[in-house]
């Protein structure tokens, strides 16, 4: 497997745009409004968020994934359309058939997401003209723009591409991402565009990206905060001219393999672009009784205000680690508890080991730490990635709507 | 009920001390050693935290409260004796021993708490000069040198007393609490000594604390820390000379109703001073399937970070409220959700309602901010209490130990 470049483009038969379609504000310069299009249809699979309340683009995309089959996917940042009601729907239905006039397909095959702010109806005048600039953009080298068009408070673009050979052929996948705040377990605030040109049915290139999604965009968090317009969107147009791929295979075995890279790049990259966030975690956490223990006690670790202080503080304070994994909810024995910084064990069947303060300190200071936490000899594991949590977190986010 | 003077040394037959023993460092000159004493054996109840690491001295106190009987409780900041292995117990034990041979009294009788950094053996040698400068100045009037002394981050030290009238006479209910950080759900990181004239049996004693505490000290957050050192004690001495309290009468409803107003007014001051908390926001939610759902939909909100800048940067952003009640768990129709800041209606059957900004935002401004949200017609209410997360949070919190 090899990264190259091209982002969502990179991919056999996809082109993207980005524009400014003054989403963000009448003087906003900012490219806001995205479109990604592959240029035959394609299987179409998504996960989104599991909050109650949904943004409407989230309802409308489920109802495509579920169908199985995409062309395009509009995108615009600087208004979520979340709690819309029925005028949102509407808006996310107008805003998929002008897209789909313009490129001649059926309103049924694009999807649609939206980022920003909440409770504000769309500006659908501006959302047009975004829909036709982006139409009238369209090109192999738009994956930039595209990224760049839905970021909210993210600080830089996120892309990556990866070509991996198969049989006699090359299959490649292209992804873009937005992040940065609102990032917490089940689905972060952000939204995930991949590309590819493997063959592959959509139930099964469904099952591949729940599995991927569950391992990498569920395990991170920046803030504890769960949008209502979290999704991971994939599109397969089999245009790499290779057979379809089935599951069990080899090959298969390699693109399910693939893609999990892509979304752990994707989401590690959120994760350094976490809101004010100067420092990437990484919580590993083992000898648990099961996996989904393991996961409640990175999740609390990575979690915690008091843990993710410490990170940014370069504090080693283990005690602030013990701490939050004993209130995950994960039954353990005390008496087991093995915490490590770095390579440095400060924590031994539940006692403070023998180590400098100095060497503790030195392992945090960098711009990434690693935490390892083991509870027992139990067989479950889990890695999360977490930010530390910084006084730019707060301004960022005391006042983003003004 | 009124409220009087004088925290845990209000009710008749307590005394109390608070000392500088150097436990929070050789140079410091804080207070930081306190002892309750009653003149009389007195029942004894405590709720603790539910952390799976727990400290020595909460197994401890544990143990005396099982006995149902204590004369003293003796307090040390500055150090929390957690993740100290055998030698933490043995610690206790010691120190316990110490006190019990002060006052004459059995050691089994004696309560221990601390609370401060996590994994550094007790300072004994300072702990010893602690407990006996406690018992040299003993005195009816020391409660507020006590309330000092349990302070870590605190700014204020917090006692209450109140005084009601039953049959032919008077009983007193006096407390004293200290919390600042790591203050969530099921059990801030906090200490709360109860003391009372009242004589009532230990195991009803219990059954009144903990109902107390579910609603007060559990309905609270500063961050979302559990800590391993959480405890609520109370001792009723009996000393009113009344006949004892049993459960079911009008006497005792009266009682039990003026311990959950003590109770609850050391929750909220727990709150007002939480680290770095410019606010203190009331957050009442309605209508929900039951009382644990609304419970579930109040903390998210209580908890999230999203909110609790919002908060501090007094921006009326309801979408964070909306979206942390939707991942909260609970059940309900995202078309049946209203929501008001203070008075104002700001979302109405989920969509934002019709007023202006500025009225908004002015209910934001205040120390005080009060949310309601309602999610349906069902008879689930619960109030959470929490504080905005403020810049200053982080600063407290990056370098706690240094």
């Amino acid at each position: 497997m090899n990264q190259i470049d091209g982002g969502v483009c990179a991919p056999k038969g996809f082109q993207a745009a980005g524009v400014a379609g003054h989403i963000k504000g009448p003087q906003s310069t900012k490219k806001d409004c995205a479109l990604v299009v592959s240029d035959a249809p394609a299987a179409a699979a998504g996960t989104f968020t599991t909050n109650v309340v949904k943004a409407a683009p989230v309802l409308w995309c489920r109802e495509v994934c579920r169908a199985g089959r995409a062309r395009a996917v509009f995108i615009n940042s600087g208004n979520a359309n979340a709690c819309t009601g029925e005028r949102g729907a509407e808006d996310v239905r107008e805003t998929a058939r002008r897209v789909a006039a313009g490129l001649c397909i059926p309103e049924e095959e694009v999807l649609i997401a939206s980022t920003g702010v909440i409770g504000v109806p769309l500006p659908m005048e501006r959302i047009r003209d975004g829909v036709d600039g982006c139409l009238g953009s369209l090109s192999p080298g738009g994956n930039s723009d595209a990224a760049r068009a839905i970021m909210t408070t993210d600080t830089v673009p996120k892309e990556t591409a990866v070509e991996l050979a198969q049989g006699r052929g090359t299959i490649r996948i292209g992804a873009m991402a937005k992040g940065a705040g609102m990032i917490a377990p089940n689905m972060a605030t952000m939204i995930c565009v991949i590309t590819t040109d493997a063959a592959i049915a959509a139930v099964d290139l469904q099952g591949l990206l729940r599995e991927c999604v569950k391992h990498t965009f569920n395990r991170i968090c920046v803030d504890n905060d769960m949008s209502t317009n979290d999704t991971v969107l994939c599109l397969a147009n089999g245009r790499a001219g290779l057979a379809a791929l089935k599951t069990g295979t080899e090959d298969c075995e390699a693109f399910a393999h693939a893609l999990r890279q892509v979304c752990g790049q994707m989401a590690r990259a959120l994760v350094q672009d976490g809101e004010g966030a100067t420092k990437f975690v990484e919580v590993r956490v083992e000898g648990a009784h099961n996996d989904e223990e393991a996961r409640r006690i990175a999740r609390s670790i990575a979690m915690s205000q008091l843990c993710k202080t410490a990170f940014y503080g370069s504090d080693p304070n283990w005690g602030r680690i013990a701490c939050a994994a004993g209130y995950s909810g994960a039954a353990f024995e005390p008496a087991r508890l093995d915490i490590w910084i770095g390579d440095l064990q400060v924590l031994t069947h539940g006692l403070p080991a023998v180590y400098e303060e100095a060497a503790a300190a030195e392992r945090m200071r960098g711009r990434e730490i690693s935490i390892r936490v083991s509870v027992g000899d139990g067989p479950g594991t889990c890695i999360y990635w977490t930010s530390d949590l910084s006084k730019d977190y707060v301004s960022i986010n005391a006042d983003y709507r003004s």
